[in-house]
């Protein structure tokens, strides 16, 4: 399995907090923390800084997952790189969108809704309980998983209805939130998860990191012929029971 | 449109505090909200202690809606009847499910699922989140509807993934839960609605009546014919484009 | 009901074929058709030619559903015309999606998919089955509806999962097509089906005007407050039982 | 991977036809299909005529998936068995369900609706059509899948709107079909399949094997703990940030 984790990379160059939690880039943490969890992947790593964004052709070609945290740069990257993001998911490729990513541009895309939702960064405790106890996202993570501290996001979450939702946050401060959200779009699967904030080290977090792990395992798919209009041109090859009893 | 609210009437009849929120049963003081909110419905209630429960065959195929009640008294519905409402929402009458009904049997009927949940009897405050927006159970509702105190009922809730999701609700115990869904099932509409413990007397709150004005608006239909197992005689009547143009 | 039929408007002005079958257009016989099925409707139509097509900011807000049949013009539409309808049907505004509007700007933006599909213009037989008997989109139609021959659209259509399936064609040449597809994104409700070739005159068809006025009336509904990133500042306005009772 | 195929094994034992073309049983030839293409699966065999059908406890829980065809002896299935197999799959055993056995008591249970359909046994050729290409069930599937001859099963079916639809039929005599299913239930995953009738040979099929193994794979998962209805005791273990950064 081959992960691609793309990060935005521009809080943790420019916010010490972020730093002082991230000393590599939280692309370069969520990598180690997957290749910790899964060992069959082969984890690399690219950031907007990057030219085309590190996400050229061959890279996303290559990827059966790709992971992206963005924030306050989403609309720096290229609408061609996102494009190019969209149609590798539905041919086929996992994409797991964090945090403030439900307004990258490859989700938006995606979705066709605007992805917007409440907000508040404030002192509230998260809890993330497991509504599909069999769901493979779910398996080995705690219920709930506590979060002492994280910015709270809020229903309404303008998504279409997820085909299968996993997890639903209780902050502290009133809300809910459809925290671990999977939706299917042509060939590809697409996993949202909300926590992450910047200035919070919910990464270190084992749970969370189990989450990460599981959601890459489960959004990897062998690519398929991206759907074409065309004129059909199909013709049976007609199988018939005699001839093999 | 006809509707039916069934009341199981026994915690009404056995403790002193539900008969004072609610003198003359909670089917009864459902039926006066929604004939003051449906001005259009014709409301009749029916409850465990009648003849068949008051669910003959005419009485529910007279229904356009049947709101079901239930708690203690859950298993003493007879079998018959269960499958009767069964057949008669497969057929398109409307079911409303309120509260501890999530295990009346022809809900666990329809569902196919254990339908248990997690829950605590204690000093909540639960907040009912609307997560659509645009849907009709939803309209002139705020959102959170507040709830001072009120029994905790928490997930993992064991159903189907709804239909439809229309409102989550936040604990102030840290739980959350999906606290109305929808269902269709055949040609029947089902909306489950956890709100209603019977020693606080949610049912006197504004927007809870709303929502059960809603919710019956939005599970009414017609009946149409049940799907049953037959061999296929079907004939097309051809329809030529050149005949009408 | 306020409805607006948009038309493309090409096929008409070119091919005396299409012409003949609908002399005054197709976006007029079809509000012609739904004038007579839903009487209480106020029925306009707008075309491409039109300044801004036809769908300025009022006109748009001022409709409670738009019917939209395109085809071979589909990319003329000016992007930010697309981009308001879109916005109209997270708003509410519904949207009945016609035949090769499958690949119109507004679908594809909703959808986030490709909207691909196989196709051939040919002799087919089309039988449209009805597989939601209660669905009110289905309501009074046959099961089948017979189309003596049809364009083929037939599977993979590339899109998400539909929220309600309604439709299945039979297409005489082997082919299969899920022709009725119910989505909701954000408040608003959209329709697709997939019958109306040009150069056959299905809009003529009683069935397939009674699947347009049953999905008119279905997609119809007030607009809400679009979601909006916002910082949370709700508070509750506590509500007490003890209070009413 | 544990499989377990059970078969009704009646037709087999009364009609010359079906033993010919399954000399030793419907069931061992299933299983001896799925020993050939997933080679790490112990897949054993029970049938209707053995104590509890051979389906006592300790075979169901030593079980990641049951794979079920029944017809006429349907209804000789114990209740309990019935019921032990529902609450079996609610807890994560995945459940295949073949062609007539739409009506056997399991999958009834499961899906709370009759499960009826239209069906015709005729010279009918069915297409099966894959209509989620990316779905691990249709992978290295054919589509269509042709059969020369099958019995007809036509809509309306009147089964929960799938969460998955992956194949949908085409039949020569003008039907369309919901032919592959997937459905999520507790922790259990569900694939109804309709081919299969017992007079002609469609478990020789390389591409029908192909799906059946491709079924028995996806549907295969860990137990998890039921559902249980439970007071609600959790008590949260802090996680703080700080700690760890």
């Amino acid at each position: 399995m081959r992960v691609l984790v793309w990060g935005e990379n521009v809080h943790e160059t420019r916010d010490e907090r972020v730093r002082r939690i991230y000393p590599d880039g939280m692309h370069e943490h969520i990598a180690a923390a997957l290749r910790g969890l899964v060992p069959a992947a082969d984890v690399r790593t690219a950031t907007l800084q990057q030219p085309e964004h590190g996400l050229a052709a061959e890279a996303l070609g290559g990827a059966d997952v790709l992971v992206w945290w963005s924030h306050i740069a989403a609309d720096d990257v290229a609408d061609e790189v996102a494009e190019r993001v969209r149609r590798e998911v539905l041919g086929g490729m996992g994409l797991v969108v964090l945090h403030s990513a439900h307004l990258s541009k490859p989700f938006r895309l995606l979705m066709g809704t605007s992805c917007n939702l409440r907000w508040r960064e404030d002192e509230d405790r998260e809890l993330i309980w497991t509504v599909d106890p069999g769901h493979p996202i779910a398996r080995g993570v705690p219920s709930p998983i506590s979060l002492d501290r994280h910015e709270m996001y809020g229903e309404v979450f303008d998504i279409p209805a997820p085909d299968e939702l996993v997890f639903i946050s209780n902050f502290s401060g009133g809300e809910v939130f459809r925290s671990g959200c999977c939706f299917r779009r042509g060939a590809g699967r697409i996993f949202y998860f909300s926590p992450g904030h910047e200035t919070v080290g919910v990464y270190h977090h084992p749970s969370i990191q189990r989450v990460l792990a599981n959601a890459v395992s489960w959004a990897a798919a062998p690519r398929v012929e991206l759907v074409e209009l065309r004129e059909s041109t199909w013709s049976p090859s007609g199988w018939y029971e005699g001839a093999r009893t």
